[in-house]
């Protein structure tokens, strides 16, 4: 499929290589995620400003153990808001690479990419007023959680610097946005579950796209087939850039044909154009990311 | 154009129609700032804490008439940090209002969809690697800049709450955020001035486009020819429903050539079938938006 | 009382000067508001991407008529986000007011200041283990909404760039930031009402802190008669600063008795010293922020 | 000294573990920036899209150790932004607990508390008109600081759900909150060496603000005692909390005056006051935070 940069086709790669780099991103988030639990699982009972001055620290043990928390080494009335700021933090970025997953999607499924969709049901009915509806919505709904999610940790940062051995107003925030952040992103993730282990992938799209404007995407494969044929890089690429330009514009008769045409071209590279356009060439390394992640997968 | 909700098309809609909504969002943006200017043109001389203790009101007066600023009614040692928080949130809605324009270009041009371009010089270059690149480099970037402003507001909005008759905090964080968000949303607005003014906008792909699968974007009147025929809305959901699915799937002739083949559509509403596909129909009423902003101009 | 700037005591003011200072801006805040539902309270129905193509506009004029809602002048399937985004940023300004207020009564109601306190009921517990605890909880709790609130405005401007006609991110979003961030204003109002209505101040502690270091809060008057006594500046700021410096370490015996000690001082400016620390003297212009808030209240 | 919670003397502790809580917390970011910083020391030379079509994976690898980076495991045009949003969020929770410290200094610095100081040179002047003044300025300013970095946070985090394998729009953005977040928390840190290494601490007040209101800080010592001679608690609140709110009010001779003018208390702890109103007594637990911080600090 087409590898995308600025929204532009730019050169090829797989769906598999996409996903290996989700795989690699939620790997980091989980990993983020179970620090920011541990930093967060601390308990104390150690009085009115942390001096266990009516209670005996082997309380404050006994009672942590119990509850499989780790005893502050040193509290005031609370625990530190330090660490509810940071597990909050790991909920925003986990939030962050979900919404660039569903944002992928969400551009996949446009009607003029099509290359990837949402599971949609049978029965189910994208708008009421227009049959022909199929709508991302469930990647869009996690896209506008991770927002909210962004705004609970601005306020779980203010909540930090309480006053002297606390004050209070870190209370009514914190009832409110720990349960709703918390309930956003194990949303956001059963969502994104359903949208990823039902997704419909259409490789005849991805292909169809490839070879936009007559395989503009190869244009770097191009320029340097001209430029090892002994041609300088500056006419090379205004050759290339030229043919580029007018198949995007659908004045010419796209970019393949149109190199076709020019005698200088095919004089360098006739011979070789099959592979200059052979959308495995320049894939023999993405089995590297899959090594890397030890995913054990070929994205032959 | 088609209209497109969800990044799917939706229904007809003209691209002056689209342009309406941002002229009619930077009017309020507009507004929304010069209230804001004006309730943050405050000035005071009113001595260490505000009482005029050691300065008479009419030195005041007379500093702020020359400064074209009004005074304070009433100030502590500073001008109160809401009225600052109230231009920054302004600030920050305009820059929200360009990003959302920026965004809308961006989407244009994506490769398969190709309806609009930011300008692009005869001897630039999008990428020296990919000589066929031609990015939306200006709105993305005024897309970043805006998350920058966005950011700044929650700080000029924590600036508020300064204590007793005032304390410095904010200033070292107001030396920061106000000359940036400014000169940010400055250029911001510069840059789209450059992109709007030089907006290269593609008629015949809008027009393609607008026929995506055999033309699904005239389903919904589709099927209120069908309804308006006898049909009842069930039945009619479904056969444009599945028309348009199987179109969208590359499996059928497309959407209109496949209702075409059905009889019981033809024989309800075949003879009105240029008038459903009819792209002007519909936008009869856009006028309106040009008359309601007092724009005198016409999308026919 | 004493007027306090960096938390430290500055020059005197009066209660009901540092409350018209709250009045100015909660009336500004109520402007703010108001501006901002206006501009909230907007209809359309207009058609999935907001052409009436099959609605006409009369229905949407009688509608939004019959709902006290003004038809937007150009919709897309939504009325456009930067409405919603103006209106929370007002939410989130109004917040930060109350928060200074509440701030401030915090801060007045600290043991070693004690100036005014929230309200208390006769058989309230501040504390089940400290029975001398009468804690400012909800001003507290109000500082708490407005870190939350602020939260939600992120969310709110990140919801205006939508996509194309429209896309359904900021739905997921705005049900809960909406209701949350109109609700927790509304009971912060209502909290502030009680605080404000039940108000416990206590004048004696306030000339008492005014007296604070032995009325180091006449700093600059003594500073100022000096000079005009034909002292150069310099030479009177090192006496005064000596004698202040020494008061506040309380290694003096105070900052009037120390300078009434000192003959120099005496010798200029001994016969008007009752003057130079009379608490009203430098009041006199107070009035002037009632009048100019036409509160017809006077400070005396 | 007196420990505070809600900014209201609560029960004693010492400077020093108020200390060791700053300290716990600075370990625990110091911890988060270096992990943080670890995770976003990533490199990648992986071409155009990331998939080494041009490049030899091996030149990555090469060059990143040069650099000292880890290879990106995969990559798009760009390393993934969640690293950089990881490495924003460490800095925000490290300037917030720089902002948790500072606040406390501006606290204790306030006239009424006056326990410590930020350092203030022989001839410095606090204020041109005010020559007794002696701000906070050094902490306010890192208040500042950290709120700016907060909204920086925000701006990072929205970069991370960049289009497909790279959109620019975060570029914008990164060049301006990178440099200026992690200058501001290197200022931070800088400001708050000269401040803590610089401390006044003021013991005398320390002391002093101890005995606030004839010792209510006891309360809970007089509560307990009361209930281990037989009271019933609910009749021990009843009358340490009446003796503890008159000498909070001013009306009565202080609180451990106005106990020992009681006789039902006399008779039952009289010959046990001066345990109960021992500042030391409830202090011997705060030993373990020096231990377990590994601090080998005695509070003694």
């Amino acid at each position: 499929m087409a590898g995308r940069t600025h929204g532009v086709v730019a050169e090829p790669i797989t769906f598999g290589f996409k996903v290996a780099g989700w795989v690699a991103e939620l790997d980091r988030s989980i990993a983020r995620l179970e620090l920011a639990a541990q930093q967060a699982a601390i308990g104390r009972v150690s009085g009115a400003v942390g001096t266990h001055a009516t209670v005996d620290p082997r309380v404050e043990e006994h009672v942590c153990r119990e509850l499989g928390l780790e005893p502050d080494p040193v509290s005031t009335q609370v625990v530190a808001r330090d660490r509810h700021a940071g597990y909050m933090s790991a909920l925003a970025v986990v939030a962050g690479t979900l919404e660039r997953i569903a944002t992928e999607i969400r551009h996949l499924q446009r009607s003029e990419v099509g290359e990837a969709f949402e599971p949609f049901g049978k029965e189910q009915k994208g708008s009421s007023a227009m049959p022909h509806k199929r709508n991302p919505v469930m990647t869009e709904r996690v896209c506008g959680l991770a927002r909210v999610v962004r705004g609970h940790l601005v306020t779980a940062l203010e909540n930090t610097a309480l006053w002297h051995e606390r004050d209070i107003s870190h209370s009514s925030a914190e009832r409110i946005i720990f349960p709703d952040a918390c309930a956003a992103v194990d949303y956001m993730c059963q969502e994104m579950v359903k949208v990823l282990s039902g997704l419909e992938v259409k490789p005849e799209r991805m292909l169809a796209n490839l070879q936009f404007a007559g395989g503009v995407v190869f244009s770097q494969r191009v320029l340097l087939a001209l430029v090892e044929s002994g041609m300088s890089r500056e006419d090379a690429y205004v050759i290339v850039q030229k043919a580029a330009m007018r198949a995007m514009d659908g004045s010419g008769p796209g970019f393949r044909a149109s190199l076709e045409q020019d005698q200088e071209v095919t004089k360098r590279i006739g011979s070789r154009i099959n592979d200059v356009f052979d959308p495995w060439a320049g894939l023999e390394h993405t089995d590297l990311a899959y090594e890397r992640l030890s995913l054990g997968v070929s994205a032959s």
